[in-house]
């Protein structure tokens, strides 16, 4: 049974649960408070962590009962499924509990909004990532490299997926993903889907011996999670390739430094050695990108630009350089554009150099 | 090389232009019409298809000077992909062609709108799929099964994917994708990443000798390409799992009988031999689904639900009174909502109980 550990934790808070009522004292469940004024960016982890602030949910405040009454069910549910040893999606959670309470007219839950953030309290709570609690997010991404995963029973080849690559699974916690024979120098995480097939069609991955991974836009919990672990158990550096807009750039810093709404997950998820390797605005000089290939920022552009622009994170003299320089250009770069300058000359050219100069930003 | 037969196709249409050019003729091309009007259901694939209308673009007509230059630019891009045994998207296509005529103001392209209905031009009068002329669509899907893929040089044991599955490529055509070792007796089709981890972990694939797909939603060309193999090459029966609702409906539509902004593909994306599996509203009586599980239906499903009952592949009695039976009662119903009656019920009860009783809709 995997997720002992979890299970243990749940069976704590059952059984404190179950002394306060026997005690005659009303139940409650301490939590923490997920929200933005209890975030904060941590400079020893260099990650956004959730503070320290935690509000009591009573049993028999009526302004709590509900939801008391709905965490608890979650957690109980959440035990039996560990138990079963199977995996559910947070959807399922909620349809496996919606139900009308037993001599009443009223529903355990009304739609999916209302159980989706008490599992995000109890993840918080018992520091534990929903994986961890046998829940499962979609992922979009997939992955190829030098390396083998062991996967239940499985033993996959990553480096034998042909064009299509491994879909990275929900849950790659070392528990259900152990990650074998790994023979790379360096992780190279790819904003989107084409350009991710353009490095495997040349086979960038194996001329390069890195592992090449996407998330085919934002990237979902397990590919961040997944590379996490290549950085920081097998000490890969992470590069980050992306298109030089604000949302490229926004995507990059989920993936180093977290996001406000994972904040109790990111010290997890975030990889805060990653590093920008590309597209940025002084690429169009250094390489002699042609004009016409460039597009204007719009009003969410700016909008997103200064908002990254106060990150404490993106506060160094490289990168407001970098979004200086976007804003008074006035333009912004996909990755694709590089196609103007051959096919190949993303694979063959622009990274390599990129890579033998260690052109990044931090 | 890959795609020879499209090469010689570009080829002749380069060879003559050159003549028209050369007798000093008026160069054009003869496009099919890719509109409403030119696209019927055929009785006799039982597909969306293309008509036969056509329509003259004249290189010395000022009103498609233009359209006529980029159409022969794109045309001669594609055949150098072809010659470089490259594979790129529509995107990098665009950009790669992306320049302003020499001694002249005037962009080839202004943005990708202008170069992406010209592609299909292309890949209508040529009767070609994109991916036969080295484009790359992007897919979402991933795949499970008893069978092997040789793709390039990997081969592929699609049994031993673990909880990831197989990211299904783009190109699944036979010169890339070699379908090896089939031991399966049907495919299930499924519309939702959620609901496929759940027949991946329980794995239903290897109990019921199946092959188990999903398009997470709506299903990108190459998992319908896939699944029309199968049936095609293998003769294996497929069926769809599906939300009870007009949105699954439609979707399944699509995988039966194609789209009509695909017309001019369809006869090699659709599979019309797909049957439907479920989830229907007449499930909610024969498995006894409790009432709170059920979702009203909103304006875009009244309006979607009225366009499908009018579809002629739908003008049958069971599926007319499906559709009746979701109007009247109002309710359509997630596929998740099986698990109200146990997490494993979809896998261990309701699906083997379809395929014992034949209960499909056609």
């Amino acid at each position: 049974m995997r997720n002992e550990k979890s299970l243990k934790q749940l069976e704590k808070l059952g059984k404190e649960t179950l002394e306060m009522i026997n005690k005659r004292k009303e139940p409650f469940v301490e939590l923490p408070i997920r929200s933005l004024s209890n975030t904060f960016f941590d400079e020893q982890s260099k990650t956004i962590k959730m503070g320290n602030k935690t509000s009591k949910r009573n049993f028999l405040n009526t302004a709590h009962t509900r939801k008391y009454t709905q965490t608890i069910a979650i957690a109980s549910e959440i035990k039996k499924i560990i138990k079963e040893d199977a995996t559910i999606s947070i959807r399922d959670l909620y349809y496996a509990l919606k139900h009308t309470l037993k001599g009443s007219k009223e529903n355990l839950f009304e739609n999916q909004g209302e159980s989706d953030p008490l599992i995000e309290d109890i993840e918080a709570s018992l520091g534990l990532l929903r994986e961890e609690l046998n829940l499962a997010a979609s992922t979009k991404g997939v992955i190829a490299g030098n390396l083998t995963i062991k996967d239940g029973k499985d033993v996959i080849d990553l480096g034998r997926m042909g064009s299509g690559g491994w879909g990275v699974p929900s849950n790659v916690e070392p528990e259900n993903i152990e990650i074998k024979n790994l023979d790379a120098e360096f992780v190279l995480f790819i904003e989107k889907d084409a350009v991710w097939r353009r490095f495997n069609e040349d086979q960038f991955w194996k001329k390069h011996k890195c592992i090449i991974i996407t998330g085919k836009g934002q990237a979902s919990r397990a590919e961040r999670r997944l590379t996490q672990r290549f950085n920081k158990e097998f000490k890969l550096p992470v590069y980050s390739l992306m298109d030089a807009d604000p949302w490229g750039y926004y995507i990059y810093s989920v993936i180093k430094r977290g996001s406000i709404s994972l904040s109790y997950s990111e010290a997890k998820l975030a990889t805060p050695e990653t590093k920008y390797i590309g597209l940025t605005i002084s690429d169009i000089d250094k390489y002699k990108i042609p004009e016409n290939v460039f597009m204007k920022l719009n009003d969410e552009d700016n909008k997103r630009l200064k908002d990254i622009k106060n990150y404490p994170w993106f506060k160094n003299k490289a990168w407001q350089n970098e979004l200086t320089l976007m804003k008074t250009r006035n333009c912004k770069l996909e990755l694709e554009a590089l196609s103007r300058k051959g096919i190949r000359f993303i694979t063959e050219e622009y990274l390599p150099d990129k890579i033998k100069n260690k052109d990044f930003l931090p």
